[in-house]
């Protein structure tokens, strides 16, 4: 099975019909939160099994959840023995083949508003050397990069350097509700000695990182209902409780007027940064300007007493995702509106409990709800447990030999501003860390209108992948 | 022409017509503020000018205004001269046949949120005595009245008691943009000693009022723009602004925790309610448990230091009617949002000006906006000056009377906390004042979903409306 041809040679040969299969994959509009895409997500799966199926991997499977499917394969033939019995998760297991998980998902986030595309998101489109849809970066054009990897060196190598599995899942974007339950049951078949995430990125084109810690996530909806229906707010207004009001009122409650989190108690679990976590988060090279202006905004607000790389990763927050309540359309209407909402979500770090969060900012809320009006709370799926593993672990060895050979320069540890609850999940579930190895870089507007991925990160990839294997298959 | 059959006994007979003829108009969804219905507010001006023509009037015309057209007819014989020279407006013209203007509006507010209604908003629905439909009662019910009072008087007297112009419009719900122009420009063929009208109602199904004062409107948008676009929640919370906390923070300066509108200025301009003011309005029944009941609402909010009544009707508000930004679908999804937007109007009461209303609000929201957003402010279509006539006006002596004979005890004299802005351009452009003689009734839902109307307001109409035509044709 082995040939002359090296993964390098295999991978430059079909460049050209790896981006048409990604551009296959993309598509499929497979938005997890949206039920009236279940079917799509549901088709992403099964174009992930045949694809990893065809790659070269064993035992593929469609697994149900209970919500949207998760696809598993695996290839377990690696030379020498598995696992020793007995070591720490953070350990190689010494003169050991490693168990490596792959992790990826084939769901994205919703893609309004429409009108802010430039091309429509499910029809990708290249342009400058980028790719452009929904999910391009986040997270179908990284997730691919280990299935082709895996497809490289088993036609060119016929085996690969580690022992494999791979679990891609369709429900990241909506905080992954049924894969605790999902892995638990599943612990024998995803065990594993680490894990590496392909739902990951890079500081910058020419910077590597690896990312060591991801925050947790608390999500929330509130819903103020003043009358029992809009009303005229002429006939009415003036008297009559306007449900938008209270709601503004509860909003402006939260923070202070520089961005610092007022609910009671929301600050009592955080681990205080040392000064050595300071100094590792400030080695980072930041532009605030630069940073600005790229954003389009004349300043940054935040948390005081903490950097902006600090507030964006290592300082917990709490963000209004939406709010919505009375006319919408175009001109003057004239409403006493009876109902208005909001979406919330904190992100977490470490000893916060996404539960506890919860809690207060509920009773927060409730204890700012202005008479008239009833003001309910409820849970928002997709809780997560912050997350932060060692730097000097050996998988983040392995990961940035490779990324130092490829850039020319060693990798950032970064704590990542965003939430990745299944590293929490492995952790506590499987026993094990897990490594991010994956090209995304922070301008490609995911979870945004014109969401993108460079072709050059989606051709790097691959080859990344093939190297950190053969670096993690390597005895100590 | 005259015919042995009365008045009474010719509506009688056509109960049944009637009402199919109202249901016919319901189903036009002649909604003026939704440029796709541009088309069926024409629609509605045709089946207008159809049925006063069918009714007997002449000169009927369907007029442009560079908006939604305007509907006119008249009726210009009756026995007598015509008015005096040199009168005041609020005197009645000594032993003339005066002239009355019926005013009324056969467009219609848009009818979201749709999934609200239990029929839907254009399909007419018969229901216990009621017809539910958008624009049942605002005002498709109310303009129709007289145009049946009107055929039946031609139709079994072969006159009528007064010299009798009508003027229907399709632009009152977006504050008739082109009507000022409009009168302006037709200030001889619309010339009259008193406007009567059908864009009105009564206190409950057992008093009758009499409207004296309406409120004015200032209308705005607030748009707050952070970021370039919708940003990751996670990867920039905490440093980078939130549109919608920017947006909750500027709602939530602008009352205080009881209502008190903190805008500077807001209340330079109001005339103080002299105790006879008062007394007044607090001559209407006012069941404060009850009105909270039949609303839903737990409390009344408001200024203080004054009754529901005033707060209602007699003192200026500002109520934001609609509120949007980020993401506001089912679930979760983690976004920062780049823009917020909300929408407001104003209530004024005499001497408050809707321009520099605008003005001081949009200062208030500029002074109040937070760093790193950018925020816009601009005037929204429908300004209107408040409007206060004379209780004692001989239009209101009239309509007093023949509201005392059909409801068996005196009109209350009200100001109305809606708007009615062709009331004061009628005084400004025309010289008269406006009496509201109409049946609507406030829990009718206007503006709402399940708008009704009373069939037996409806049917009552008809009948009111020969009367008050028969005592302002009285010679004094």
């Amino acid at each position: 099975m082995t040939t002359t041809e090296t993964w390098n040679g295999y991978l430059d040969a079909r460049r050209g019909q790896y981006l048409d299969e990604y551009l296959d994959l993309l598509r499929i509009p497979s938005v997890s939160a949206l039920p009236e895409h279940a079917g799509d997500v549901q088709r992403a799966a099964q174009w992930v099994a045949q694809r990893i199926t065809t790659a070269g991997l064993e035992h593929v499977q469609i697994l149900p959840t209970g919500g949207h499917p998760v696809v598993y394969g695996d290839w377990l033939h690696a030379q020498g023995s598995t696992s020793d019995e007995g070591m720490t998760p953070t350990d190689k297991p010494a003169g050991a083949i490693p168990t490596i998980l792959i992790y990826g998902h084939f769901d994205v986030q919703p893609a309004d508003p429409l009108d802010l595309w430039t091309t429509p998101p499910f029809e990708p489109t290249l342009r400058d050397g980028r790719v452009y849809a929904r999910g391009a970066s986040d997270d179908k054009g990284n997730m691919l990069t280990p299935i082709f990897a895996i497809e490289a060196l088993l036609r060119t190598e016929g085996a690969l350097p580690v022992n494999l599995k791979v679990i891609f899942e369709g429900q990241e974007e909506i905080g992954s509700p049924q894969l605790p339950a999902f892995i638990a049951a599943h612990r024998d078949l995803l065990a594993c000695d680490l894990v590496v995430s392909a739902d990951s990125g890079q500081w910058a084109p020419d910077q590597p990182l690896l990312g060591i810690g991801a925050r947790g996530l608390s999500g929330l909806q509130i819903d103020v209902r003043g009358a029992k229906s809009d009303l005229h707010s002429g006939v009415y207004g003036g008297a009559v409780p306007n449900s938008i009001h209270a709601l503004a009122h509860i909003l402006d409650s939260l923070h202070d007027a520089e961005g610092k989190i007022l609910v009671e108690g929301f600050y009592d679990d955080v681990v205080p940064l040392t000064d050595a976590d300071r100094a590792q988060i400030a080695a980072a090279p930041f532009d605030e300007a630069a940073y600005r202006s790229a954003l389009g905004v004349s300043a940054l607000v935040g948390e005081p007493g903490y950097t902006p790389l600090e507030q964006l990763g290592a300082r917990p927050t709490l963000e209004v995702n939406g709010v919505w309540g009375g006319f919408q359309g175009e001109g003057t209407k004239t409403v006493l509106p009876a109902e208005a909402h909001a979406k919330i979500t904190c992100r977490l770090v470490p000893d916060q409990d996404p539960e506890r969060i919860y809690e207060l900012v509920a009773a927060h809320v409730k204890r700012h709800a202005p008479p008239g009006v009833e003001v309910t709370v409820r849970a928002l799926p997709g809780k997560a447990r912050p997350y932060l593993m060692p730097a000097d672990h050996w998988g983040n060895h392995a990961a940035a030999d490779v990324l130092t050979d490829i850039y020319g320069v060693a990798p950032l540890y970064v704590r990542s501003g965003g939430s990745v609850p299944v590293y929490e999940l492995f952790q506590n579930t499987l026993g094990v860390y897990s490594v991010g190895f994956g090209f995304g870089l922070r301008d490609e507007g995911i979870h945004a209108p014109n969401e993108f991925f460079r072709v050059e990160s989606f051709e790097r990839g691959p080859g990344a992948y093939c190297r950190l294997l053969h670096r993690l298959g390597q005895r100590n």
